[in-house]
């Protein structure tokens, strides 16, 4: 019977995932581990720290479907616990795998470095159960294959990251090859054919009765993975077609049918409109977080059905359209009458505005590029840039860890490496104090010739925190850098260039015209000027209601629609 | 009955604590709480991230008693819990506030940002009580007062970090201020008499019967404030005294007691001939981690008899001591005839070498110094340093978190300021691989106008792990940064000086003994040009018993010596 190592079963199931990068930090509780990781035909990607790596394997994995990233027992795994917890939060396949002390160690009870120094090493795994889908601590090889399978198995069902611990002496292990002639799944089980087509007739029948239907697009839809179904069903219907600031992206803003997002209190007037007269909803992936919602103000009205698909609905979509496109709806086109973007009208000479910025931005992407924006007003702002099909763009709406985007942008620009021309530009929107948290990753772009483009708005500290509470506290103060000498200090071997600081709308649109910017073959970093309160205004209004929102007493608490929650059972 | 905010009922009992300044990271479901730091006459000195956060108040407390730091639910908290477990592991007496959402929003499980979106909010207090010696969430006024203060007792008693999570809502809600009156306890409870003396005359016995007697000053006389009872200890029986890694600087080198560095299997070899011809050691809160052993090759034989005093021990000590200056020990004085000291012949023209750099940084040590060394060559090397008195130097040697020097200089220095000249110059050494991981915090050093002292080992990579593991291996290489950039990146407005590339034996003697230099009056960063493979002979030879010790397989654990542990009870 064929004998491999235990290190080599791992990586080799990571290959069968797709995975072709490993992030992380080494540690001398993995350093023999990593030695497997190139003859498993995977590139390892070293990080300058391990939140940073688990951030990279968030944004490789949004891109590619599933990624790793390896740390060590203790600091390293602990350093990563926000990142995993965002991971699990926001659906993303990530195997965070760490390396153990020895068996022996462990038994004895060692007083080993990385412990708490009182004989338990069970803890971690403990702490980590609370953000994991699955977790294992690898220390026995006979049943390594399984747990490995196991937890793998989990994290693809459940799109949600999982845990294996592997003891420094049982990385080579040898144990049998035959597992691997199992593959891990990677659809999801079917559902049961009558009841399925028994909700499918159900929902049918509502389409026909509603009279304003529309369809709702939103952090599900992007997440699980269903977006071709939701095209189809747009196309089948020809109902108006709204996305979230989490399902941003999931529905070209090219189509006709394209209606604008619903972000709640903060919604534009036209479009609020027409959400506010719809009494019909076809919601994919519905995600009523605050931050989704504008603080819980959904403007659907309460009367409204509304039709949620979750996860695991994969099979019903497909099947309501294969049953539409049987049975054609006969009803007129809704044209989608209003501007589902604000109105524009700044002069070049004035000093930059986000307002202006955000849809100025928007003629800026082109199909191709991988977009994302940073939680605060970049996140927020995006919402107002109109995307040609062909863009992926997003962000941590719902976990909300500011300094993700900064450490994302690797796993997402190394994906886009691999994915033989698919992806084109990466490209960064952050404000300055959420890139402090991980501004250590411009070391890999740069190491890792990933040319991003960064967008930085410099705007004096905490904006969105300034707009919550603390207007001009010194609380919401960040430090004061020099954009311009970030790349030169963080790689000084590599090409870049800095561009700004842009203070005026004017030099603004001057510079995305230049045919030069944003191809110039390497990391391109844009300082804009903004000031400290500015924003667009549905942000201003989300914040004041965030704050109300955090002063709250009894009364208040998250809005219910009357949801028939489709699960796809 | 006067009432006040529960705000600043917490702020009060800080500030009983000694604590003037507090770190964190501002975020909306704290932002009120922090509008009350002011008003309780404490400042607050804001960071980059939650990590360089835990680690500055670690840095704090360990000079000034107790620290505070303040971040987010969820993302914020847990991006510190690696910095919280390493207070936990070396006895760090830190509070970490946690900012909650509101009471209203946790009953009604509302999908708020930073939670996991599934309504749960109580899995990240459940994580931290793994690493914290108390924890608490208040969102129930009448309970506030009593919960704050029993977790900050818990806290000083225990000498180990804690958590107070505060949802948004309750920092404001009144309570009366009564319990104000009752300080909390910073003292350990007193021992039963009988017991004590019981074992004082035991010790005493035990002492008087040894032939070969010397004293151990090691982590816990540092972490637990026993180093006076121990100089007067010392000062009473005049045994030699040595010190470990962790217990480095516990006792003055000055004194014609000190005897060297007990690093096991890394000791030098006139000191380990010392150590191994003791038959009795007065082990002083012996903390035996691996790297504090030199991987668990303690030097001391088995058969000699070791006292071992842990935290709650200190009253035994007061008593050992009363008791020995009454009834005299009638013996020699044993002359410390060895030298602590790697001997150093090194040409001024060669490459620099860390068994050259290390005895000569220490020549360069002042008394009012606080050196960190980070874990890696720096904690190891720095044990080949002669400290004056007066100099404070300690690392993480047991929890070894590589980032942790960067950011707990800030803290360090933080408590400098605020020493009213009992402390002067906070000296940072470090590797240029674990300073990546929390760069970030050189903006902190330079805003808060902190003057740090910066020694960077420039020797490509992770020197340490090269030794352990993968001498050449390409997960070992680091980012290559341009160090002179990185003061004028991340502070332009503020007065900074770079030394270097400090390339030979020569180049650092001659820097050392210009006057300017140590006293710019700013931050100063020395970069070190090192071989990648060059370390301390002690650390090559223990980086090698790393290696062994992770491939071993049943047979090895950590020596049981015979000790009898003196809990004090």
């Amino acid at each position: 019977m064929p004998q491999m190592k235990i290190g080599d079963y791992l990586f080799k199931r990571l290959h069968e995932l797709g995975i072709r990068s490993v992030f992380g930090v080494p540690g001398d509780y993995e350093l023999a581990l990593l030695d497997l990781v190139a003859d498993n035909k995977l590139s390892w990607k070293g990080n300058p720290n391990e939140l940073v790596a688990s951030y990279a394997a968030d944004g490789y994995a949004r891109v590619n479907g599933a990624a790793a990233f390896i740390t060590t027992f203790g600091p390293g795994e602990l350093s990563a616990y926000c990142g995993m917890a965002g991971h699990y939060c926001e659906f993303v396949p990530v195997v965070h795998i760490v390396g153990y002390p020895t068996v022996n160690a462990v038994r004895n009870k060692a007083i080993m470095h990385h412990s708490l120094g009182d004989g338990r090493f069970d803890m971690y795994e403990a702490m980590a159960k609370h953000i994991m889908a699955a977790t294992t601590v690898i220390d026995h090889p006979p049943y390594a294959a399984s747990e490995i399978d196991r937890v793998l198995n989990t994290m693809m069902r459940e799109s949600r990251p999982v845990y294996i611990g592997l003891s420094v002496d049982i990385a080579y292990e040898m144990i049998s090859d035959v597992p691997l002639s199992c593959p891990i799944l990677m659809t999801l089980p079917a559902n049961d054919v009558a009841l399925e087509s028994k909700v499918v007739t159900e929902i049918r029948s509502k389409i026909e009765q509603a009279e304003k239907p529309i369809i709702i697009v939103d952090g599900g839809a992007v997440r699980h993975g269903v977006l071709p179904e939701t095209e189809k069903l747009a196309e089948l219907t020809s109902f108006p077609v709204f996305t979230t600031a989490m399902g941003k992206s999931g529905f070209s803003e090219e189509s006709p049918l394209y209606a604008g997002v619903h972000t709640g209190a903060g919604t534009h007037p036209g479009v609020a409109e027409a959400l506010e007269s719809s009494d019909f909803v076809l919601w994919i992936g519905n995600y009523p977080s605050d931050f989704n919602t504008g603080e819980f103000t959904t403007v659907v009205k309460k009367e409204a059905t509304v039709i949620d698909f979750q996860r695991f609905s994969v099979s019903v979509l497909q099947s309501l359209n294969a049953d539409l496109s049987q049975n054609k709806l006969i009803r007129a086109v809704q044209k989608v009458t209003w501007n589902p973007y604000p109105p524009g009208d700044f002069s070049p000479s004035e000093a930059l505005k986000q307002d202006f910025l955000w849809p100025t931005l928007g003629d800026f992407f082109r199909p191709g590029d991988i977009v994302i924006g940073e939680t605060g007003t970049s996140a927020f702002g995006l919402c107002d840039s109109r995307l040609p099909k062909g863009v992926m763009m997003f962000n941590q709406t719902v976990y909300g860890s500011i300094g993700y985007a900064t450490g994302a942008i690797v796993g997402v620009a190394q994906a886009i490496k691999e994915s033989e021309g698919k992806w084109k530009r990466p490209i960064l929107v952050t404000g300055e104090g959420s890139m402090h948290l991980t501004i250590q990753a411009i070391g890999d772009m740069l190491r890792y010739d990933l040319k991003p483009i960064i967008f930085v708005l410099n705007n004096g500290g905490y904006t969105v925190e300034r707009l919550i509470h603390g207007k001009t506290a010194d609380y919401n103060d960040v430090a004061i850098l020099d954009y311009s000498l970030l790349a030169p200090a963080f790689g000084p071997a590599f090409e870049s260039k800095y561009h700004g600081p842009i203070k005026t709308n004017g030099e603004l649109s001057e510079l995305l015209k230049e045919p030069s910017f944003g191809n110039a073959g390497c990391l391109e970093l844009v300082e804009l000027i903004l000031e400290p309160l500015d924003a667009p205004k549905a942000v201003i209004k989300t914040g004041a209601a965030i704050n109300e929102f955090n002063k709250a007493k009894a009364e208040k608490g998250h809005k219910e629609t009357n949801a028939v929650r489709v699960q796809g059972v």
